[in-house]
């Protein structure tokens, strides 16, 4: 603090200061000089630094040049406001307030009406004609300035219920009995100015000192009060949740008063310069003649729409436009000017004072997501903001929500919550809830939509889950088997809600006392993992938005990384192209024997891996060979051309054998052995820890028939789509390698097929790559080695988050929302790729890979190809693509986009 | 070649070439031209080098100068052995044979007694009087050349049975026919002299050509077989699996032949410098009197002893000390020559021949384990060979069969092989099956000596594991729960024999056909994995072998890292004190409730797992905290002050959660609660992946009571030792860590306990150290931060194995092994520490972490801290100790000494 100004004064059409200085200035000082100096009529006034505040906090007095610069302020803003402090005939009044760099509302101290004394208030209600106004600003300025600076900045510590304000109030409501009144406004002036005396008896009786009656001393008091309460208990418990330093300190912003509440001519409003909730490019706000702000958003009267166009139906209130429409024009100016100047929606407080127009505040308005992704498209198309600038306006969060109904928020805050678990699948869903998937599919059937509630899923309640609107869980994690198929399908789901005792048999969820039987509906919201009871309003996505498509035009000429989705199915495949996906980046060969359409599949697909010889092994893959391949084909019909990820069978055997007796029964039955040998059979595939058990390439290598059958399958589907005239691209990919041997043991194998199919069809060639994923660490360790064999990467992201933290993603139930709520894990590494030790993996894979390969292709597949950060990752990283569930690919379209102007 | 020589003459005290010339002129002859160099009476000779054979190779003929160079060189051996080569009266018989940089034995051709033609042949019976002899070497000459000479190097390829070798053994059983005789040895020399007569006429109508009867060409015939049998199919196919390079090429050797059977002044044998058995420094070895060398090592006649100190007892036979007192003599001195020149044990053959003494080769002699060690020290205290010499002499796998009693391995090659498994326990045991823990206890009651098989085993099988001698599963793998506590006692086990099918209901195992019931005899060769039926004889074991300390001495002045044991009680950290542990690298909490005298703290720790409340739960861990903190207690007295790393308890909790409905209702009644509820708690602890779920530190911050218990118990143990004046060092390590905050939260609840615990005992200070396990890929890759908390680092590299390659150890048993049997992988990794994936992680755990806290304390704990290759990695990586079970400690210690000398 050398020569530095101690003071920054604004209004009349100048500034000292502006929007960059910030730090020094507080957001809401730097604001107000910004405003003052492009014009905008704010009530003048000045800001004392964050460095007072610093320099005051260390040496506890203020320094010396202080004095003297607020001096002049006070005197600068007389000259534009053209009224004196403490002048008997026309005061001055002035509020004071604080204004750190990051908005922390509520936290610290306010002090309004500085300024009236018994000097100077018979000059204003003088001149204001308003008695009853003048009495009550009184009255509120000894109520507010005796507990904000007598006793709270003098660190008195009253006894329970002995606060100076409890006090006063007790003595406001003995004079409301006393007059036989309920309401503050049905006072007199007269009952309000004995009030006022009554206060200022109390105060000093109970504070021992008088209330200040001089201006100055309230004005340094307020001042004081404002610095004082950056260190009070709470403004430093919130710096220490959102990390915000102590040594920022506050500025304090002491401004003129103005009044929308001084009669007829007078009024105040709150405005949105387009609307939030649509992003309709229509100036948007309420207003109410002779009120304060603070009548406006109180709820208690119902406020006036702004103008003509904007009227809600049915209301008959007159607007600002009509009533004042001389305000309403500088007002309506302004809005064009705030917006020109600050390209963004702006959030607008006014005050209409005996006429005269003053601007309170402005700010980048909040939005929901239609809103901002409309504002973002219209705002560049009109030149008003760059290219780069909308993409970075909506956030992926808010792309999402056009994507899926929500529930009504505000229905929500009211609404009787059961449970919270993890947000698997986005969006909102009402339905009445069953427990089984048979009921599911009878109950959508009769025409009823359905909750179907479960301990956890598997894969014989997938037609149950497909049928109902949205999927509830009391165990698993974000990678569960609920959370993943819902997810592919964008379906709502919450998983993990362990608080619900989910009993099955009983038909019926218990939590905490309450009882949810079948039938009785319950509301989710997948977006925030919340359960509620009964049926929430819901408000539908809009995904058919033209202005939701013109955006991710925008997003697309800016990315440089490709996006994929990962799908199972021809249907899967054609929704993602809706969305965008520029080709299939995991096609999970299990997968396709899920599903309504899939029980001979699946009964092939059992039969196969519990044949316990080779040879019944090959004559079960031969019949399945016929539905992979048909699958295959359609897919990559479908896909035209573009590049499909086919990844071989992966995961561990054990999970395909059927539990019910009757299903092992039939199955014995078809491979011609007895139930007592198809179960000693199902027994030796049991393992303890089956994600690192036998599973994938390892199956592949020790059964090299079950990745012959499916590399056959990928290349006669190839070949006849291209024998049809049609373009194709598969990518053979050969899942949970650990060496590079593996990898070539497989290769072995495609070699001898691909000929044998060449010569099949009469053929030259057939397009194709052949790669691995790599979600085992030991590979993304050894991926030099690797990329000697590997045309191309897939980081299968979720079970490299497994073994790098060592948690079975069935299994974290039990500690990882603990570790969440103790702030252990800072996010769900399941959810939110874990930068720093699984994202050390993925960069080194990816260097030593290109270290062998240049060219090397890489993207990921794990469900953190949806998710922004870790976009944004991936591309920062160097990644070629990112392939997600069909619902998430707009969102990570938006997400590499940002990740190209975030570097 | 320039001017280099292509032929190096040896013989007659002198040579052209030494033991340095390997490369040039194979390992046969750079040895023998060694032997002559210092005055060893070799047969004299020559050796043409191996750029001649890759000359001939390529060009298909020799160098001009290599005739020349031939001629001088069989000059030069007239002279020395005073015989001319075609001289009729005195003849010289030559051999050529090959000799490559390394050995590929029985690969190449070698031809005998060239130089026998029609001309020398009445020379030299006249010269041996012997005309048998004579008649029946040129009967083998003419065998020999013209199947290797004239069929083979010319690449002739006869029909099946029609190959001219055959057609000669066809004319030598009609011969024998004829004379009515059954042996070769009782045909006469006219019987024989006829057969050459019709082996010559055979040859000529066969092949086309006459036998050659000219010295010259059987000899260049001779060196031309031995040059291209280089690439003959079976040395081409040895080079390719032992990665021999073809460009190396193979000498030829052209050696005097010299006779062990030209009557009763000629003699043959074999011998060693040292006892190969026992180490013992005696000259040890087998003559014949009139023999070839074949006839010593046949096994036809009994051999005899080479002089009357190793007579063996009640062995009648004439030594050759006795018989042939000068040549003994000769030959004793030779013995001590060689070992003197070569500094090791040798492997002596040699020839006396009409009673001159003649060597005939010399090596390295092969040993076991008790001789290696004996011969090392002995060697070096005679200041034979230098401290390091002596530690290199002896592999880890010697050591160790000195700490195990072995199956006989004469007996071993003859027995019924039932099945192989993995060597989980090394060493031999024979014993009585049984199938279940309770009947081991009751059989060894009884005095039996008992294998315990099973399908698998687990915490309630260790009393019966304990009373057996020897341990069989047919699943787990290397670490499986049998390995790991059989390993932990030094027991005889082999885990996952998968061709056994152990059934224990039917008391019975079937494999094969065969079928072993209860109480039929197995023998297992722990080290090897291999079950045999019936009783085998064994080999005891040395530990207490004098000569076994003194050498551990000198490994212990050489090596630098600490070697350290995993010991779970006073009685194992005994043990390993005997071994030479230097403290205790892990300490497992949950172990010291296993075996014999733990039923109470097992049923302790169960009740304190399946409480359902924490109340419930502190009861039990109060209860449970006498158990602790007195096994520390004992333990820390036993160590005396050494360091003792104590993991808090670390597996997921279901693992103690028992099956038997029986003890489920003793512990719900315990516990005042409901069977039924204690059946919910179970479920509820179910877990699909219980490797990577509920457990280690994530049990411990969930649980933070389970913690607190053992912190302090731990430390009061140390507490009342140092009350009582003696030494403690106890580090407290937590397991399971994935990130630093873990480490942190634990520290938290130590700094709380550590000052309560000072004060309860009145103590300043209670040394300690505080840190983790590194077993997870995440705490490696993250090791920076987590030593800012940690003050030492344990890698745990049996989890670290299971993370970094994704296998679980329990289930590896469907695929490692055909991973192992088709090279997809060199080694088991839980075996052997794979260096290149687990092991980066280790080196960069070690240099993140001492980037941090540069002194960081550094060891290693799993399974691989006992094997050999794994110590030295180790070692290499710059770790302070490594850890491994008791009867491991000798072998760490021996390896992590060769890893200094390696370096």
């Amino acid at each position: 603090m050398t020569k530095q100004r101690l003071v920054y004064s604004f209004g009349g059409g100048t500034a000292h200061g502006s929007a960059k200085m910030k730090n020094l200035l507080g957001g809401k000082g730097a604001n107000l000089a910004e405003m003052a100096k492009i014009g905008v009529p704010v009530p003048a006034g000045f800001t004392i630094t964050t460095e007072v505040c610093t320099a005051f906090m260390k040496k506890f007095k203020y320094p010396p040049r202080l004095n003297a610069e607020v001096k002049s302020a006070i005197k600068r803003m007389e000259k534009i406001m053209g009224r004196k402090f403490g002048d008997p005939k026309n005061p001055l009044l002035v509020s004071s307030r604080s204004g750190a760099r990051q908005s922390m509302p509520g936290m610290m101290e306010t002090v309004l009406n500085i300024g009236l004394t018994t000097k100077t208030i018979p000059g204003i209600i003088k001149k204001t004609n308003n008695p009853r106004f003048v009495w009550d600003a009184y009255r509120r300025l000894i109520q507010m300035y005796s507990d904000v600076v007598m006793e709270k900045a003098e660190d008195i510590e009253p006894a329970e219920g002995k606060g100076i304000r409890h006090q006063l109030e007790v003595e406001l409501d003995k004079m409301k009995k006393a007059r036989g009144v309920t309401q503050d406004v049905d006072l007199t002036a007269e009952d309000l100015e004995g009030l006022t005396k009554i206060y200022k008896a109390k105060v000093k009786d109970v504070l021992g000192k008088e209330f200040p009656d001089n201006p100055e001393d309230q004005l340094w008091g307020g001042i004081g009060a404002v610095f004082k309460s950056w260190n009070g208990k709470r403004a430093v418990s919130y710096r220490r949740i959102e990390s915000i330093p102590d040594d920022w300190g506050t500025a304090v912003n002491v401004q003129a008063m103005v009044f929308g509440n001084m009669g007829d001519t007078s009024a105040t409003g709150v405005a949105f310069t387009r609307n939030p909730a649509t992003g309709e490019d229509k100036f948007f706000g309420e207003w109410l003649p002779n009120a304060q702000g603070e009548d406006v958003v109180a709820g208690i009267r119902t406020p006036n729409p702004i103008n003509e166009s904007t009227r809600g139906e049915g209301s008959t209130l007159p607007s600002l436009e009509k009533a004042m429409p001389k305000a309403y024009k500088q007002l309506f100016a302004i809005r064009n000017k705030l917006e020109a100047h600050y390209k963004d929606m702006q959030d607008l407080e006014f005050t209409i004072e005996d006429a005269r127009l003053w601007m309170l505040q402005t700010r980048n308005g909040k939005r929901n997501g239609p809103a901002a992704v409309r504002m973002a498209v219209e705002m560049h198309k009109s030149k008003l903001i760059s290219i780069n600038t909308a993409i970075m306006r909506v956030t992926p969060n808010q792309l999402d929500e056009l994507l899926h109904p929500m529930v009504d928020p505000i229905a929500e805050k009211t609404a009787d919550k059961l449970a919270k678990g993890l947000p698997a699948g986005p969006g909102g869903a009402v339905g009445q809830v069953v427990f089984t998937a048979d009921d599911a599919v009878k109950w959508v059937a009769e025409g009823k939509k359905v909750i179907l509630a479960r301990d956890e899923t598997n894969p014989e309640d997938v037609e149950g889950m497909r049928a109902a609107i949205g999927i509830l869980t009391s165990r698993g994690g974000m990678t569960s088997h609920a959370a993943l198929v819902a997810r592919g399908w964008g379906k709502c789901c919450i998983v993990g809600a362990g608080a619900l005792n989910v009993d099955v048999a009983g038909r019926k969820i218990t939590v905490d006392g309450k009882t949810i039987k079948e039938g009785d509906f319950l509301t989710l919201n997948g977006t925030k993992g919340l359960v509620y009871k009964g049926q929430l309003p819901m408000i539908t996505g809009t995904e058919d938005d033209p202005h939701f498509h013109a955006f991710m035009k925008l997003c697309d000429k800016v990315r440089t990384m490709k996006v994929r989705t990962n799908a199972d199915t021809p249907a899967d495949s054609k929704k993602a192209l809706q969305f965008g996906a520029e080709g299939i980046g995991l096609l999970r060969t299990e997968h396709m024997f899920y599903g309504e359409h899939s029980e001979k599949p699946l009964f092939k697909l059992r039969k196969m891996i519990l044949a316990d010889t080779e040879e019944a092994r090959r004559v079960a893959l031969d019949e399945l060979f016929v539905d992979v391949k048909d699958t295959i084909k359609k897919t990559l019909d479908v896909m035209a051309g573009l590049p499909v990820t086919i990844r071989l069978l992966d995961p561990p055997l054990h999970e395909f054998v059927p539990d019910a007796l009757e299903d092992r029964r039939e199955i014995a039955k078809s491979l011609g052995i007895s139930l007592e040998r198809l179960n000693a059979r199902a027994d030796v595939m049991h393992e303890v820890n089956p994600m690192m058990g036998h599973r994938g390439v390892r199956l592949g290598i020790t059964y090299a028939e079950v990745s012959e059958m499916q590399i056959r399958a990928i290349l006669e589907g190839a070949a006849e789509l291209i024998k049809a005239g049609k373009k194709v691209f598969p990518e053979i990919m050969i899942p949970v390698l650990c060496d590079v041997k593996e990898l070539s043991h497989q290769r072995v194998l495609f070699d001898k097929i691909y000929p044998e199919v060449l010569k099949k069809y009469n053929l030259k060639k057939i397009p194709y790559m052949f790669g691995t994923m790599i979600e085992i660490p030991r590979a993304a360790l050894l991926a030099d080695e690797i990329a000697e064999v590997a045309e191309f990467f897939s980081f299968g992201t979720n079970d490299l988050t497994q073994m790098t933290y060592g948690f079975s993603r069935d299994d974290v139930g039990g500690f990882v929302p603990y570790y969440l709520d103790h702030k252990i894990l800072p996010r769900d590494p399941f959810e939110v790729l874990d930068q720093s030790g699984v994202g050390e993996l993925v960069k080194l894979g990816i260097d030593r890979g290109r270290k062998t390969k240049p060219k090397l292709k890489v993207g990921i597949c794990g469900e953190h190809g949806g998710e922004p950060s870790s976009v944004r990752f991936c591309h920062n990283v160097g990644m070629d693509y990112v392939s997600c569930s069909p619902y998430r690919v707009p969102v990570a379209r938006l997400a590499a986009a940002q990740a190209v102007i975030d570097k």
